[in-house]
């Protein structure tokens, strides 16, 4: 039976997989803004307009000349006569000279004289129509200027940004009511395996279910792809051949689950390496889960072969397959992976020169998160279900300690 | 003009609306598996049967009767003699006495009489017939037992439950290729203010686009939700009234920005108490930004009063909205926020006695990551859009010093 000879570091076989993506451009579609949440900006967003569009008030107050609020105090206040009030939505149709003063509301247009705004808390009423002014302000206080958060011509969101709720609101804020985003990629993905029978159907001794068909499918669609199922797949080479042929024709990119033998892995490698030049680059990773992982780029194209045990494929698809969307996506503004901090409860031992992945339970306790690790075995795909997340123990440990404190990437 | 006279702590003001949500049981629908992502389980998921089905190897190797290898080693090993292969995905039609093994491969059926797998490499062919085993195993070892992961009515996922990658991959392994979910609720969304436009529209002088109405409707998509959108409402009570009306009769709890000033807002919290009891539970709360916000329970459904800034309406979502679109949807399973840890590059300082939320952007060092906060005014809307995430001070504090170190919650 054939073995793994050249295990590749991660990092080594992440790089030479990089190196060999040729630079993408994705097609590009225009969609609602309002539907964009997490596709990914097919241009850079320039503001053709000032916002805000005209100077406003930040707070509830009083529009005024600054000159006319110097020296004020709470004992020696100003007093400005009231010649008016700022309707909301529209221009003033007053103007203000010195001595005098409009009520404003947060939001409303300063009137034409005035250049700054005196919060209500900071005057008192003398009558209807005089106010006293316990507080000077410099010009442009409690105002938010026009142009101020946006001037024209501005480049105000990045191409390759993936959009969030906040970036829709400064879309929606400059009248961007449609955006360009790349289109989402298609991501063939096939089960081999002889022992591999649909979901819906009941088992016989020696059958398992094909699980990875549809957590693969669940974990493109998360990460903003369009998974594409072509099915399950019997570890012969030319029924390999043709199913990659088809999805490899079909799709951006093609994830095929091996059947979980080590012959099996090489017939997948080698059906692999005849779609394209340069072929597979990688084939088995120094690290756990994933070791039999392939990588390959057949014509420009990323294939990825990953361990047919499904605990592994999905715990391994953040390493490999999230990559490969967010290259086909255009991402090109990255973001830190945000985790939770935790103290390792009990000793996990491991290999070293291996980088390990153990799923973790996190149980709150007044002293933070413990992280309790889920010691599992291949194919045990409740392990997962049960974890919150994945610790990391990296390739110079032979395992860590109790007490550690780890960062655990949520699943 | 009117102040805000009792804001209330942020931990009372949860507690107080918490409280007065009544136990809510969402309804149900039945979807895909493989399309429920994020999607709560409506019931608990009992599994009908052993997982795996029949006990099988993890590894490469040679089944074995565990008492034929004792005393095995490299230099004194055991000889079996080779009665056949386990095809994947069949039973096998031999079984093994002493004296015997099989070949088998990950993921085979062990054949009758043996208890163990001998790892290949622990392994060396004599010939054809007979192989030469080096190392001795228990019964068990390098199996996974019928049902080790999941044995017949067993509990394997609870109701309330929003469904991951992992949680799928499960449901399929057990053949559950459909689901039972609660149903998304219907969050109502209302902009108020006169000077508010809809967002294809060119603003006026004194005009400005509704933003709040479409990156709300993304946040509750995000957490969940369906949101509907009922438009701009002018600052009247009886066109707020109308159109709170409207959204309460047909949505499972609604949302209103209200206009920025400080009288409009009371007006909203005068027209949503009018809706039921007990009615406006919170109005002030002492959190920055967010002090205006209105929380309120209608005869038992949610109405949240938001500022109108959308900067502060976005920020101060994650606190109320997703809260509440959680409870909606039956959340049950609650799990800790990651968080990306940075060191805070300047001085930002507070209220004591006040919460403050600060945008901030991260920027990568040799010495980890550094936030450097993003000082913003009420309705600039690209300060957030700048950022990455928050950045939390706590009421005790009066500030936060440079090198002080932060969680940040991402965007």
């Amino acid at each position: 039976m054939p073995q793994f000879l050249n295990l590749m570091p991660l990092s080594d076989a992440m790089q030479v997989y990089k190196e060999n993506l040729p630079p993408f451009v994705p097609e590009t579609e225009t969609v609602q803004t309002v539907e964009a949440l997490q596709r990914v900006l097919a241009k850079n967003i320039v503001s053709l307009e000032a916002l805000p569009p005209f100077t406003r008030s930040a707070v509830d107050g009083y529009a005024v000349i600054a000159a006319d609020t110097f020296g004020a105090s709470e004992s020696l206040p100003a007093y400005l006569k009231i010649v008016g009030e700022v309707p909301m939505g529209n221009e003033p149709a007053f103007s203000i000279v010195r001595g005098e003063t409009a009520v404003i509301h947060t939001g409303g247009m300063l009137p034409e004289g005035t250049e700054a705004v005196v919060m209500v808390e900071d005057t008192q009423l003398s009558d209807q129509s005089e106010v006293e002014i316990m507080r000077a302000v410099a010009a442009g206080d409690n105002t938010i200027k026009a142009g101020e958060d946006v001037s024209p011509g501005e480049e105000v969101l990045p191409a390759g940004m993936s959009l969030r709720p906040a970036d829709i609101a400064g879309l929606i804020a400059l009248g961007k009511i449609d955006v360009e985003v790349n289109l989402k990629p298609r991501i063939g993905i096939i089960s081999s395996g002889d022992e591999i029978i649909p979901p819906d159907q009941k088992p016989h001794m020696g059958q398992v279910r094909d699980i990875n068909s549809y957590s693969l499918s669940v974990l493109v669609q998360q990460h903003g792809g369009v998974p594409v199922r072509y099915g399950i797949v019997a570890d012969t080479a030319e029924a390999l051949e043709k199913s990659l042929r088809q999805a490899y024709d079909e799709c951006d990119a093609v994830i095929i689950t091996a059947g979980s033998s080590a012959s099996t892995r090489d017939l997948t490698a080698e059906v692999v390496g005849q779609l394209g030049q340069p072929g597979v680059l990688v084939h088995g990773v120094r690290i756990r889960p994933g070791k039999p992982t392939i990588l390959a780029v057949c014509d420009g194209k990323p294939i990825i072969g990953l361990p047919g045990n499904p605990v592994s494929a999905l715990v391994i698809s953040n390493l490999f397959v999230v990559p490969t969307i967010e290259y086909l996506l255009g991402v090109k503004v990255v973001r830190p992976v945000p985790t939770v901090k935790a103290q390792l409860s009990t000793n996990v031992s491991s290999q070293t020169g291996r980088e390990d992945y153990v799923p973790v339970k996190l149980r709150c306790t007044d002293d933070g998160f413990m992280a309790d690790p889920i010691f599992f075995k291949s194919n045990m795909i409740f392990t997962l279900a049960q974890a919150d997340g994945l610790m990391y123990i990296p390739a110079d440990a032979a395992g860590l300690p109790p007490g550690e404190m780890l960062e655990i990437v949520m699943l």
